[in-house]
């Protein structure tokens, strides 16, 4: 039978002479002339090859190609930082061996097979008004971002943009309970910073500076994350030399209603400082000073949301005491550069982060009038308990190890503000005219 | 039938003439002449009233009858507590009516039928040095003492003559975890004052700090009891004031290796003025400078326990630095005194409790050679960090608003530590000859 099959298929194969075939009917696709051309010669081959080459390049070296686009705050308000501005990446000093080695990027205390893309970032207090920012600036960067908070001051309008990205996370939580993280780094940021805020729940601050600052640095201890505190010019109180330096102690009130938050952050110091010492973690202390921005809590009691809510609503700007107590002013997208900075850098701290650009509250006062409404009036108020009657950061130290310093001045970043304030407080779109004629009158700083 | 039984006992009740009858028995107690004397006049009646009253008086107005005699650290060392000394008792201003309301003196939130004696006092760091000596001070008023100690430094020894009292209980527990107790007054004490130890386990340190204190806070709030913090004199740090009065907020490094300490009572401060601002909890606040005396730990590296242990071991004063620092030691009876003065009277505070007597080391040293051994040799060591300069108490307002201010002089209190740290360095009993070879060589301070 075997050997019949094969004659049979030795018949079909020859082409009998005489036989009638219809015209053969051309194949079904009609070949234009340039197809022909790209059928001769294995051009398509080649077309092939280069589609592998193209695939073999991005599946190595990922582009943040799925995250949404990472929406500038600042796009469109005619302001770039300035070109000497070099985002935290580029100046990125090479991570040490060890730190490297905990977080895989050579293959070091990660099991096998867990190949990682980018760094597990968990961000407590994401919610909020630098938490948020900061955020956008490491989903930018292509990391797994896990932003931790209870929302008592964080809000989801500040995060929802990173809603759809598969690298965005979001837990409602409270830092004064523990919680179990697989991450590389954690920028504990939690805690309400606002005097109106802190002061609501006194206890409650003290509780998430030191029993939250005491679970987020049990964590660090126990996943070999590196642990970043923002502390705060606050731990300086009410300081007796100015500038402020980092080895400064401070002049601060233990027993006041400011104490919550004052001792609260100091307390948190020590205990970063500690468990560095103590335990080997790989910590850095930021002290942030005054820092203003797009979102912002509109009333939160601070200076510049204070200001520049009165003005839009068209009420008098309050001046608590006789207005001479100065502060200095740093545009958030400054501070969040010298985070991560700070983060990616090799010295532990503290680092004074802030502008030193120092400013009376009559002096803002005026900046404000100019930005938004020249006729808003001025009406003093007695001032608060232990309000501090300086504050000027000295940068010296991060100008040096950190290669930092603020590029944003109070009349470029206070039109940022003023235009997210006028969205949030008045919701209306026609802010685009207006914005205009304000942009025309801001003087450089 | 009935009738009948009731004939025959009439028969049984009339005696027949000529029935024998055997000469009576007597009655079963020989009444002697002075019985006869007593049963007649119904004197052994009265006898019985007089019981009755006697009775009465001791149930309604009770004497400390049952508790062991309070043993006087200080009996047979030929030292008396001068005489204008008022024990606090004596000296007690009448306590606010809203605090005896809640303590039930006079029948206010205790439920009925509750009746108690004395009051319910839980001292948190009871078996420690300075706690052992308070509860010697309690037990003897009367009160229901409750010590609660982890035993990191305290020692059963301090309080083991109190274990068969009844109004006495030791509790082995660890404040940074919440206790329930119905108390009526909070001594919180719970900390490990010297460098050594508070320095062996820094987080530890500010957890007792500030966890334990809001515990003991929560506790207080929640029965209604008065809460006394005994905070200590570093929260003024490095002073560069001098002498230290309580506004003044001190100099205090938030991140150096005695922060823990430093900040962990200036945060336990804060706390305890929030509970009392917010949730109107009675509190009392002392800052207790140097404290010595009988009990103190040997070995715990504190100036005055480390000078005297050396001496008494025959080996050099080790002096640290150039000896010029200057320190303030009070007696640790005097201290008790204080504390139960603040806690029976009106004010919160912060009160300093200290003796404004300032000692460089140099000078302590001298005292110890005088006391002890006059050829003892002196070492002299590079400083501890931070270590700070001068402290000396400013204590006008204990004495204005306590009535209240030291007694003990160094000269007349060290010998009395000698003999208790001879007794355990050497748990010899050969010390009543040396100490009174001692004794005659005390010059008065």
């Amino acid at each position: 039978m075997a050997s019949e099959l094969i004659n049979r298929r030795h018949e079909t194969d020859q082409p009998t002479a005489d036989a009638y075939y219809p015209k053969p009917i051309k194949p079904w696709f009609t070949v234009t002339r340039p197809m022909r051309y790209m059928l001769r010669e294995q051009r398509l081959i080649f077309v092939l090859v280069g589609i592998a080459i193209a695939t073999l390049v991005f599946t190595i070296f990922p582009r943040s190609t799925q995250s949404t686009p990472y929406s500038d705050p600042f796009s469109g308000y005619g302001i770039r930082p300035d070109e000497s501005y070099v985002p935290a990446i580029q100046a990125q000093r090479k991570p040490s061996l060890e730190y490297l080695n905990r977080i895989g990027a050579t293959g070091g205390k990660i099991p096998l097979g867990l190949k990682r893309k980018g760094l597990r970032v968990v961000v407590t207090g994401g919610a909020g008004f630098v938490g948020s920012h900061l955020v956008d600036r490491l989903m930018a960067r292509g990391d797994t971002v896990i932003v931790v908070d209870n929302f008592f001051t964080g809000r989801k309008e500040n995060v929802m943009h990173h809603f759809s990205n598969p690298n965005f996370e979001m837990i409602r939580h409270d830092v004064v309970e523990p919680i179990l993280l697989e991450v590389d780094q954690i920028y504990h940021l939690a805690c309400p910073a606002s005097p109106v805020h802190y002061k609501f729940n006194p206890v409650k601050t003290i509780k998430t500076n030191v029993v939250g600052t005491l679970n987020m640095l049990g964590l660090a201890k126990r996943v070999g994350a590196r642990f970043l505190l923002t502390s705060t010019s606050e731990v300086y109180g009410d300081p007796l030399q100015h500038p402020q330096v980092e080895t400064y102690w401070g002049n601060v009130n233990p027993i006041g209603v400011r104490s919550c938050y004052d001792e609260g952050k100091r307390t948190a110091e020590t205990l970063t400082m500690d468990y560095h010492r103590g335990a080997n973690v790989e910590v850095r202390i930021a002290r942030i000073f005054n820092t203003y921005g797009p979102r912002m809590c509109i009333d939160d009691g601070r200076v510049v949301s204070n200001f520049v809510a009165q003005a839009l609503r068209k009420e008098p700007l309050t001046v608590y005491g006789d207005g001479k107590q100065t502060r200095s002013f740093q545009f958030v997208s400054d501070l969040v550069e010298g985070l991560m900075r700070l983060m990616e850098g090799e010295h532990v701290g503290p680092f004074n982060l802030g502008n030193p650009g120092e400013f009376t509250m009559l002096e803002l006062a005026k900046v404000v009038q100019e930005t938004i409404d020249p006729n808003a009036n001025i009406e003093f108020r007695p001032n608060t308990e232990d309000d501090p009657h300086k504050r000027k950061p000295d940068i010296t130290k991060a100008k040096e190890l950190l290669g930092w310093e603020p590029k944003v001045s109070l009349r470029q970043g206070l039109p940022l503000m003023v235009k997210d304030f006028r969205q949030r407080v008045f919701g209306d779109q026609k802010e685009g005219s207006s914005a205009a004629a304000t942009t025309t009158k801001t003087t450089s700083a």
